[in-house]
């Protein structure tokens, strides 16, 4: 009875949720501006609506209720998410979530203006204001689910992860790339330099290549499609996944890797488990799954040299003489170049990590009290001086208010990314091991029976395991850096371009 | 109090419709087909959250009580508007909705497929069944309404239509109908032949083209744009109107005349009143007047002389070469050409009344149970043969099932597209009667004077008045056929193509 009053209640709340998908698409792909302000108050109503509807005392209760009846081992799994995706909601009081969103949305409007002024001087008190209600989300959450308060912030985005085993393993990893980025840097230097793209790659030649290398990995163009937008993204829902990319015409290659970034993404979304697809335990798992499935396509898969051998008739095909005189050597030397850089998201796959692991380790420090926004810069440069090497010339720029996440309030969803990247190492490592597929001999078929292996193991089991059964059973291990680092070792670690 | 707490569930009003209205022109321009089944689902529960907030008894007492409450005369306004509304909601129960919803989509989608099959016979039961519904809702409506069914059922469309006012009003124009139509295809028979226009007219030069007269009518593409879909619409929201033309590549003026007809629709929508989008005060006034706009634009503006010199040199350098040795009388009469066929959506400005006559007569005989469903394809040829001499060779293709409005359970709404019309002709007269506008002189300017009449007379009123004080207050007079058989006898009456 409460089951099945809940199971028309997540009807609602997925009909609200489909629709503020769908608006948040069309904002970023078709909406002229003028519409944006009606967009925003209709977006920010339906939110509440869904606020109301799933934190209210009487979800609450009849969650409670639907475990006393007789269920389903899949109707009492979805129970169970219910209860973590309400505890985690019910954690802070709607006055608060009021609070937060209007103090996070004025500091995000001011950062996008101020980042390109680089004024830190005038953008400080809006980070301070958004540090310190953050740093009471995280302790209300904590309090709540009897977490640290950081540790309460990261659960929100990737249940389950927790700085106990989160920092020793990134320790590790910042060890291992201490030593493993001069090796890497000077093992690239004993290699040719790179032959320069010449374009102009046009834009209709570029999205036909796309579509084609998403149509080969398994996208369901039926149930999705691709667009252009600003900054690229995967969105929509799983039954229409849509994605989008943004091009340049001198070079081909940073569109098109993105996209098969965020086809690891749509393939994720479109493999989860239709029929639950209103309950928790129909969504993806969390932030770390999902940046494994991305990374998988973009890291893993299409970055290696197997890869090209299929891609590199197809660009061919879509550029004509333009590819002329570029061989397999030239294309792997540009998608696996190694350069120390201050912006994150141009950052190569093995200094990646370190950025990541830069922000992890100050979210901390800032949630815990232990650093105030305004010492953020020089914490920050002191860690990008003794990781990489560099030093930021504004910290609005290319210092720590880079990224969209701090001014934004998203303090715990950085880790996520760099777990990700390992687990999509370790994946990629099983898969090879259970499996037909001749790593060095991908082709279409070959193509395909990864997309069986990954629709198996991860994307049909939505949210019914947690992350580490998941990766267990996915693996037969746990979450360990031993795949990741081998994969950079034989990646980057000689002077033969081999992937 | 009450006003304030009905003025934010107004603004959740607004979202849910806002959503729908995007979800709605995303599913027709962008969706992939297999995303439509989740898109069904999620939008027929938007439509029930919607129903189920704006019908509730407690929305009900609301109103009631805020009518006791210190109000401004908007406020006011606005509480009379969302009466009206509620009273029209709440005249079926729930339980009537959902059955009538269930019978008309059956019926709907049948219609889709047996159309194409022509299957008059299989069909028969499902429109039985329909207009069975259609006849009880007639009642119901009518009983809370006091009003005659078939009142009640325009009354949703359009406040305000009453057979008592129409069927006189229709008389008359099917009388000068009945005169003047052999005349003018005599008037046309001694002009030249129409000169074929020679595709290809390519299809990024028809929307730029198209594009083009939109903004020269005013239309403001900061809040809105143009796309692709197989119907042709208008939707969206005021501060984002979204329409949609189809194009075929072997002449330019259908698509181009569609495109102006939206613009008309989309330029009302986009001079409506921001302040009070979320109440029904702020939306359009009702069918009548929604037609009365597009067909402002498509017929007494766009089809006449003076906009095709002013058009045809931009048409000329969309097209270049194409458009040589066609003159502007050339152009003429193609827009203005009048020939009676079996097809409503193809008629002509002459014939059209005609179509919708023998529908109103038809539907109102269906609801008053003068006439079965069985019988209406005979009922039909009888007044085809006898309003344009025309025999139909299958009901589902050329005869009573041609249209999608019966099959969907829409009985009611046919008036509204003649009422529209005449309403179009005595704006357009009015506008010339109390503006500088040289009719025979538009250019630019010209264009966009006219924008500013129609803003303050029609769109910026919303529903705050009735149509009848509309138009009473726009053009002095109410409704007449004056104007519009004046307009008819002046464009089609000689044999000079003029406009």
């Amino acid at each position: 009875m409460s089951f099945a009053k809940l199971d028309s209640l997540h009807r609602q709340l997925e009909a609200l949720s489909h629709a503020q998908a769908m608006l948040g698409v069309d904002e970023a792909v078709n909406m002229p501006a003028g519409g944006g302000a009606a967009r925003a108050t209709a977006m920010a109503t339906l939110a509440g609506m869904y606020h109301d509807l799933a934190s209210s005392a009487a979800f609450g209760e009849m969650l409670y209720q639907a475990e006393t009846e007789q269920l389903t081992p899949e109707q009492s799994a979805a129970i169970r998410e219910a209860k973590r995706e309400y505890l985690n909601r019910s954690c802070l009081t709607s006055d608060f979530v009021k609070r937060k969103v209007e103090t996070c949305m004025r500091s995000e409007q001011a950062w996008r203006a101020m980042r390109r002024e680089g004024d830190w001087k005038n953008f400080l008190p809006l980070l301070s204001d958004v540090v310190s209600m953050t740093r009471d989300e995280a302790a209300m959450r904590g309090a709540r689910l009897s977490l640290a308060p950081y540790d309460a912030m990261m659960e929100q985005y990737d249940p389950g992860n927790r700085t106990a085993w989160i920092t020793p393993l990134f320790n590790d990893l910042k060890l291992f790339l201490h030593d493993f980025l001069p090796k890497a840097l000077e093992a690239q230097r004993q290699k040719p330099k790179r032959k320069k793209l010449k374009g102009p790659f046009p834009i209709a030649a570029q999205k036909a290549l796309g579509e084609t290398l998403m149509k080969a990995v398994g996208f369901d163009f039926n149930h999705g499609r691709l667009d252009v937008s600003h900054h690229p993204f995967c969105g929509g829902v799983p039954s229409d996944v849509r994605m989008t990319t943004r091009y340049r015409e001198d070079e081909f290659l940073s569109s098109l890797m993105g996209i098969l970034h965020e086809t690891g993404h749509g393939l994720y979304e479109q493999g989860l488990p239709k029929s639950w697809s209103h309950w928790g335990v129909g969504a993806a798992r969390g932030m770390s799954v999902h940046e494994s499935q991305s990374l998988f396509n973009e890291m893993q898969l299409a970055r290696r040299r197997a890869f090209w051998k299929f891609a590199l008739p197809q660009a061919r095909k879509a550029f004509g003489a333009k590819l002329k005189g570029y061989t397999l050597d030239d294309i792997m030397r540009h998608v696996n170049h190694v350069a120390p850089s201050l912006i994150r998201v141009e950052a190569d796959e093995v200094t990646y990590p370190l950025h990541i692991i830069m922000r992890y380790e100050l979210e901390q420090a800032l949630i815990d009290g232990d650093l105030e926004p305004r010492h953020l810069p020089d914490a920050f440069n002191a860690k990008m001086k003794q990781y990489l090497g560099l030093t930021p010339s504004n910290p609005m720029v290319d210092g720590p208010l880079q990224d969209v996440h701090w001014p934004a309030g998203a303090v715990g969803y950085f880790p996520s990314y760099t777990l990700g990247a390992v687990m999509a190492a370790q994946l990629w490592e099983a898969m090879g091991m259970g499996n037909t597929i001749e790593k060095t001999k991908l082709d279409s078929d070959g193509l395909l029976e990864q997309k069986t292996w990954l629709s198996q193991s991860i994307w049909n089991i939505g949210s019914f395991e947690s992350t580490q059964s998941l990766l267990n059973n996915a693996t037969g291990q746990d979450l360990s850096l031993v795949s990741f680092q081998a994969h950079l070792l034989k990646r980057y670690g000689t002077s033969v371009a081999d992937g």
